[in-house]
């Protein structure tokens, strides 16, 4: 994994958001590399599931939508995370990934150093009215609650309550300033009552969350809501007849606790998500189909058919209203994680909307017969297949699967890295080198990039550094042919061809190392 | 404009943001139509920006950056409009958008009915202390102040004082609950100073401030300042040689008041933004270049020269680093407004960031004389000039101009209505039609379907409604050719192929209907 992060930055794939500032928490810059393979993806997602099939439309959506929708989707009042503070060293975790400990048995607390142990020693004491005792930068005899776990930082079992932390972003849309209005409210509330009690913490906390919360509008934690609520404008804008679909990609935002290995968890990052709406009945049928399509698709892309794998959700893992939910999982560096929930979501989210806003979400089918009255013309709420899979950890699993440094090096060196790609997803399919910056190699070598490009072909022109060094760099950024000029090109129109994966060399005509490449990017 | 709204939403361009509960104030979804037109303009950007050219790649930068950059760059202390409350009637507006008035002159007060006129006059003799006359609805006697302006809504001369409002969306990062944290400090306040007194408001809105702000980042109000702080990453990921460009496209954001025309000023956009590096000195060589370069493209994707202009900004329009800047500008059904801004920014930005970080941003050229040593390799800290367009707004653009509702309808009715939208960024290139549901015309049209697909056209068959209809809605789409299956199909192998723009007809093999669609798309 070290080995990627540092070829994504040295190649200009992958920087820290900010770097020159410290960077930000897990937010992340697509370089010149990186901002191409991840397009590529996203085309080559958008060709497979709008342009190529009849029955989806596209749709681009604003990331603010009206926080309504956040209440109707169940979003508001549950789509959070169970967080707890250590009062022992004060970091806040997330109660489910702290670690586990067996009630009762000992809980050993360790701080970075003995000064600050003997501070928690005197605090426990203090604040607590527990007697422990230090061992250099370790305190002993506390004891796991029946909570099960301890703090993730020092293992301490002294926590506060678990207390619901909605991952949402909020921000404040309007020309509402919200810290004065608040301000407005807490003087008219000390007035009132200026002891400072419980009661008027309680009044406080109330006030203060109304003043920010009422002009609130959140960033959509996933695109698939905008789906559901244009459903109606999409049916009737487009003509869509049940079995339809929508698709969206864009990005989403959370609020993390937890983000962890890169690109894969973070705050900010890219989905590509539809919504296969079907008759009621229909989706255990279509969820097999999305199944099996959507594992191609990745295969399409170039993960190793050994590297995927479909994995089921547990009984206990599935959402109340979903009757089945499969994830698309990738052999990662740190183990078998997820690239894709494909979800049958039954009639949930269109009657949450329809309850939410009044407004009636159905599809009435003139051929079919209503089971009900057994009298053609059937209405119907219809039900939802989901295929969610994330660009952004898609891009990751990309790059992991193409990463290779098995080989010897060109120039003796103990590896070689390429970057294994598919022709249809890597940044630049065709790279054209002259040997030498003179003799007319340059002014040559930018008219057969100029051709490539008018015939669609994303290819550079690269002048810099010996030949070995060009071609080096382009393995590490996947390009997967590389032309080079030298000076029989101008007496009889010929370069040579290297192929990125065998690194065998041919010469031939300009005119049939474009069908080459054409050829490998027809294939994918 | 009325009608292209109409259109928009009738053919699925282009929806209000959570239409079902009443939208979402000016935020838009951009539909099956609107997405691919959308996307179709951005990636014809990218084309001549990144793909095309060696001097400029591309990046994707995260919309959350770490707040010192909005420090460093200016727009935490002045990216803000001058705010201000009327006394009478509660509205919020801009200063500088609000009606002017001569100092001293009469303002006449106009409420929406007598009943609030009358509440008003009351209120203005007890708050103000200034009596007024009513005559119906309206209130005399009042005059303009030496501010100049009066209440955008009422008229009023009454207003608060001026506030300045940041643009710039505020959200908190990370597992910090601001309001808790709010409440613990206000009641801290409270037992030190129960009284409420303008010291403790003051106190107050300092710490609820603090409180809100310590853990806040903000939403990107430009894409451009990524650019700059990713300066040095990409110089040595890519081996870039100035002068050399980054371009990035993406959602911004702006918690803009006066929010107008539809998806021209909305507070969630899109840009397509490039900043040019270049020597220092030959900021306005490139300036002249990148004008007309910039022009010349707005014109390639089909806006009609007539309607395009270059306005040079007014001393006092230019920001104080800014050594020039002009705007392309199009006449749009309410005038001229700003399309792109092309501003020669000198090295502001690179001394801005190099100041707030304490890296340095700068560019060392070993070939070129450094003009103060007059030796060979020359430190210096590059100029900027940064054609920076907006995408959402292109687009409205693009609509306008392409929008056509001068002939005859082929129905007879009043008129037809055609979107004349060069063929590279029409959402469909070619649709397939089927003469009718039988004799195996569905079945020879869908495989025509294909083949085009294969050849990488966003092509659709359209079996639904009779022919005519189905020319009039491609027509709206702006679909540039229709070919329509029939009984000869199956037997010759021809379809016949209609113009959008002329509605000529012609019968013609399918490879030679392919070959007149990929000759469009070549030409543009």
């Amino acid at each position: 994994m070290q080995k990627i992060v540092s070829l994504c930055k040295r190649r200009g794939f992958v920087f820290q958001s900010s770097e020159i500032y410290g960077g930000l928490k897990s937010a992340y810059d697509y370089g010149p590399m990186g901002v191409e393979l991840k397009r590529n993806i996203i085309h080559e997602w958008w060709r497979a599931m709008v342009h190529s099939r009849e029955d989806i439309v596209g749709l681009d959506a604003s990331i603010m939508m009206h926080p309504e929708v956040w209440r109707a989707s169940g979003h508001l009042a549950s789509f959070s995370d169970p967080l707890v503070d250590c009062k022992v060293c004060g970091e806040r975790f997330r109660a489910d990934k702290a670690p586990r400990a067996e009630p009762g048995s000992e809980a050993i607390i360790t701080l970075s150093d003995k000064g600050k142990a003997k501070l928690a020693l005197e605090k426990v004491a203090k604040t607590i009215g527990v007697e422990l005792a230090r061992e250099g930068k370790t305190l002993r005899g506390a004891h796991a609650s029946d909570r099960g776990y301890v703090c993730s930082n020092c293992g301490s079992p002294f926590l506060s309550e678990e207390r619901q932390f909605n991952m949402m972003f909020r921000t404040n849309l309007g020309p509402v300033d919200p810290i004065g209005r608040a301000v407005e409210e807490v003087m008219a509330l000390i007035e009132r009552s200026p002891a400072a009690s419980p009661e008027t913490a309680a009044e406080l906390k109330t006030l203060l969350a109304r003043a920010v919360t009422d002009s609130a509008v959140y960033l959509r934690p996933e695109t698939a809501q905008a789906m559901f609520v244009n459903f109606m404008n999409i049916v009737q804008s487009n003509q869509m007849s049940v079995p339809f679909g929508i698709a969206q990609t864009g990005k989403s935002f959370r609020n993390e606790i937890t983000v962890e290995h890169f690109i894969f968890r973070s705050c900010e990052f890219e989905q590509m998500e539809m919504e296969y709406f079907v008759p009621p009945g229909e989706g255990p049928k279509w969820m097999e189909y999305w199944k099996s399509e959507r594992v191609r698709w990745w295969k399409a892309i170039g993960l190793r058919p050994e590297n995927l794998r479909l994995r089921a959700h547990e009984p206990d893992e599935l959402a109340h209203y979903s009757d089945g939910c499969y994830d698309v999982e990738y052999k990662f560096p740190w183990g078998w994680d997820e690239l894709e929930g494909i979800a049958s979501r039954t009639d949930y989210d269109l009657t949450a909307h329809t309850k939410g806003s009044g407004k009636k979400l159905s599809y009435f089918d003139p051929e079919a017969t209503d089971p009900e009255t057994g009298k053609k013309g059937w209405r119907y709420v219809p039900h939802v297949v989901e295929p969610a899979a994330g660009a952004t950890r898609g891009m990751l699993a990309v790059l992991c699967d193409a990463f290779d440094d098995s080989e010897p090096s060109e120039e003796g060196k103990p590896q070689r890295i390429v970057l294994r790609l598919r022709p249809r997803i890597a940044p630049i399919k065709c790279a054209v080198l002259p040997l030498v910056k003179k003799d007319g190699m340059p002014e040559a070598g930018r008219k057969i990039v100029e051709e490539f490009l008018a015939a669609g072909i994303n290819s550079s022109y690269d002048e810099q550094h010996a030949i070995g060094k060009r071609y080096a760099r382009h393995d590490e950024v996947g390009t997967p042919y590389c032309l080079t000029v030298d000076g029989q090109t101008k007496e009889d129109g010929t370069v040579t061809i290297r192929d990125r994966d065998t690194r065998a060399q041919q010469r031939i005509p300009v005119k049939a190392a474009l069908e080459v490449v054409i050829e490998a990017l027809r294939k994918g």
